[in-house]
């Protein structure tokens, strides 16, 4: 629906296996809600974290506890997460037609400014599986804390077939 | 449009009967916005707070001046106002055919953990309401302040009839 | 598709003109994203930020070094920003057909309560440009950080012609 960009070809499986890149298993919830959402086409994901096996792989803010490159490490994880999640609720990465828009949430105390950089982590993984014609507007805050004091969250709306 | 959902029977109306919940009187605006806009399937809401009679019915942090329990009336509040202005905006909830997203922000010092517990407060009503085969993706986040000093929000995404 | 919204006359290009009001040049990326993408009628832009010419007009905190009328300044000029992107993506703002979603991020110090004035500046630019009858709902949150320091984002979603 995106333009003329659906029609290009769709091979997210494919860069995944390329690039070397084993999805964790699709993350379970920390409450009384779902991971995926579709309504006619777009995909809602809820927030994810950098998590795994339920556990928080990160704990602390950045500027505080945790530096940029442990926020770039941490927003990867969460952003793979989104992934893995996509895939169980689709199938296959093949069917997303489009990453429309990307939230990256980071833990920061008031003085950090580098949120950018950081953001990239999950905007540089998505540009790699899903190529340079599907990438999403962003937005990216610096929040006051996060679920059981992770770090980051990113938060994905996919177009996807219907 | 989410799956096979949609053919499920929607008695959201009977079910807030059953519950012995009465809705609160619409919230209105505190500025140039309107509490509900539709766009095809969707109906977005705006941010709804725990105010009563456009009058905040809490105010404060979470783990500062609140604590958790406050956290999830003052959640749970917010969300029973959402329930209100999407019933004004459609006449019936029995309109709704999935709940899509739910976003709850509270008002945290950098320190509070607990965030996922004060927003199930919000996602158990929807739960309650529309029922298990309509729950949302979910974000929760902490903010450094919300208006009015308020120590909650809720923005909800509903699928709606067209 | 806003019920019989739709239908009215769209002139948001002169009252841009009447208004006097000279859109800044669009806004690139701060990173690896984009700045506006269309699914379906839905056009979802980048969080957009109080800067010109890619650099900040404004950086502190609302309630710390900055005060409320500067807010509301950075508000009016991200969502000018929002404007501007939107425009150069679909050629002219005539095309939209409703200011579905705006929320306003505010870089507070956890004393700030005065977010509705503050984000009345991008409702009103909005309601000034596309009229009464295409307000969208509005999420305002007091965050920690934005990027580079600044004190405000504006994050918009319309809809648009097919």
């Amino acid at each position: 629906m995106v333009g003329d960009k659906s029609s290009q070809p769709r091979n997210a499986e494919r860069r995944l296996h390329e690039l070397g890149i084993e999805l964790p298993p699709p993350p379970t919830p920390f409450g009384a809600y779902v991971e995926a959402v579709q309504t006619g086409n777009l995909l809602f994901l809820s927030g994810m974290l950098p998590v795994a096996g339920h556990e928080p792989k990160f704990v602390g803010r950045l500027g505080k506890e945790l530096n940029a490159n442990a926020g770039k490490d941490a927003v990867r994880l969460a952003a793979l997460n989104a992934l893995s999640a996509a895939k169980q609720k689709l199938g296959s990465l093949d069917k997303v037609t489009h990453v429309v828009r990307l939230c990256v949430y980071l833990s920061t105390d008031g003085d950090f400014f580098d949120h950018p950089r950081v953001a990239d982590a999950a905007s540089e993984l998505f540009r790699d599986v899903f190529g340079d014609d599907k990438t999403p507007v962003r937005m990216v805050l610096g929040v006051a804390s996060l679920p059981l004091g992770m770090p980051a969250a990113v938060e994905v709306t996919l177009e996807v077939e219907a």
